[in-house]
């Protein structure tokens, strides 16, 4: 897993309970995977289709620090399944884990089309949105 | 289901791409829901533990308008289950569904405690988280 | 008066003061009561014109959950003037009440022009702004 | 007329028909006022009681500089009453005028407290919240 | 040196350790100084080349309130320089300067162009990003 | 240098002319370094004394990916001294360099303590704020 960006949680992450707002850490995910999907592809125009059931682990508060973590778990025809871990930084502690975000490739009228990409050995029977 | 709280999809609200970011969206279901949740537990002391898998059926763009609905699936012992739609809010198109939003009630330390609150017949099952 | 749209008073909505910020109140009545018009005169082309007094009646703070309400005062030839009250949600005490905010129905060139709705009677001599 | 603080148009400030949304323009003049009137009073504890009606002359578009000017239009007892135009900083058209804007002195248990500060002749008069 | 531009530190401008957030303050600077040099170079298509040092001499907190302050350091012949000061508007600190904030007149073509304008005695001599 | 933060320049970061703002720009390395800084010192209480100057040596547009890098330039005995590059993720073109960034490390009464950390040879001659 690629653990790339991080986030200092600051006062306007938090929710009225002082704890991070789920809406800010959803926020980060989705542009954080957009990135990876992108660059996987090779190809700006992705969109998401599914995100599969989060667990909130973990929770997290001013002052601590994140870190987004990302990997391919299957390249479809059309699509790309990413997976995703969000921790903290400092402890490694699990905030939520995300098992499948399921992208897919569109061609210049928004219409899903073949990437071309193919994953390792054992990442080619991913499901197709 | 109840649906209340509405958005005008503006220039802040869109991806790259034109259309609305996925982040926006996840960030104004975990207000609404945890409004609707506070509501139900009558205690503000409520979080998030789950989502279950979400479908982004279609999109939105630049001055769309959507609304967002949410309804009780079931109430567990320490739990609420809730399930969540955003359509649009003229054509009432379906953006995405959530069928299940866990969350729990908290005492004054932050441990989950019963909530003595109960559905109608058919949803004293729920899961528990 | 119907009540849609409900916000959950954020950190990022406080004044220094620890009060809620009276621009983020009328940023949230302003894009609801905007959708508001928009879905009366069946046109997203309208502008606001005019908004009447405002009393801050009393305020909110962290955590604290409001909702808007809104209704039609009057429609005219090619305005509508709506009426708006914030509201605490839980203890339905009043935050603010706007009696009037004028909306202009434009044509494609960004010009008045008439709507063709009306209301039910005594509604129809609004002002036309 | 004191005209001090400057905006620059960004997209983050628009409606979705392309023009300076209200709501941004309203939060820029709660936020600009309000420290107008605590250097006047010599006190951070003020509170906003009362705008009077907002005519929206003209809007403003992307890239436009708008310019936000304050003056004393009274002075209570316990009250500060204001008055406030926007207006393009090039071309000096008016976008907006709120006649006033009341605030209130309140002491450190939130109650309102005579400031002890008064205007020029002619404005010991004003009202007072 | 002119000061114009005011803000009101808010929750959303603190940093986790409760003090003004250095990128907040870099963001007012950047906007504010923009503004100045359309102004002075009366073309909106001004692009900031280059920011000198910038020394953090004191910081801000939760209610302060502040002011950005600038000045032509040279007029260059496609270029002009500022120079800025922020401080605490009540108790004229300094906050932070920057000695020179170079910016670019560019044509319709986004090509560096002369701008035409010149400067007082002993500004001609300015740096030419 | 340390790659990690990355971002997908989105409507809300464009400045009108559409490109991005430099004040989006400075926010995101003010939260990026202020995290690698507090990591190096294992000291969540440090701020921005200095940055050296900033070359903006080419700008990003909408939909840009872009990717902030950090190293350690120097150990002072209270201070660390970073190194800052942003460049485009995809072709790796810089946008902007900051060659010296110093941290102070404080104590729990906000005084500058020394950290005890210390490079590899050849940067223990770091300035020390």
């Amino acid at each position: 897993m690629d653990f790339h960006t991080r986030k200092w949680v600051k006062p306007e992450d938090l929710n009225p309970n002082g704890s991070l707002f789920g809406g800010s850490l959803l926020r980060w995910i989705d542009e954080e995977s957009a990135i990876y999907a992108i660059l996987q592809l090779d190809n700006p125009r992705v969109v998401t289709k599914y995100m599969s059931e989060i667990n909130f682990v973990s929770s997290a508060g001013l002052g601590d620090m994140v870190e987004l973590g990302l990997s391919v778990a299957a390249f479809g025809r059309t699509s790309l399944t990413l997976r995703c871990e969000v921790r903290n930084l400092v402890t490694r502690k699990s905030i939520l884990t995300v098992e499948r975000i399921v992208y897919v490739n569109l061609d210049e009228h928004g219409r899903p089309t073949p990437h071309g990409k193919q994953g390792r050995a054992g990442e080619g029977e991913g499901d197709d949105a």
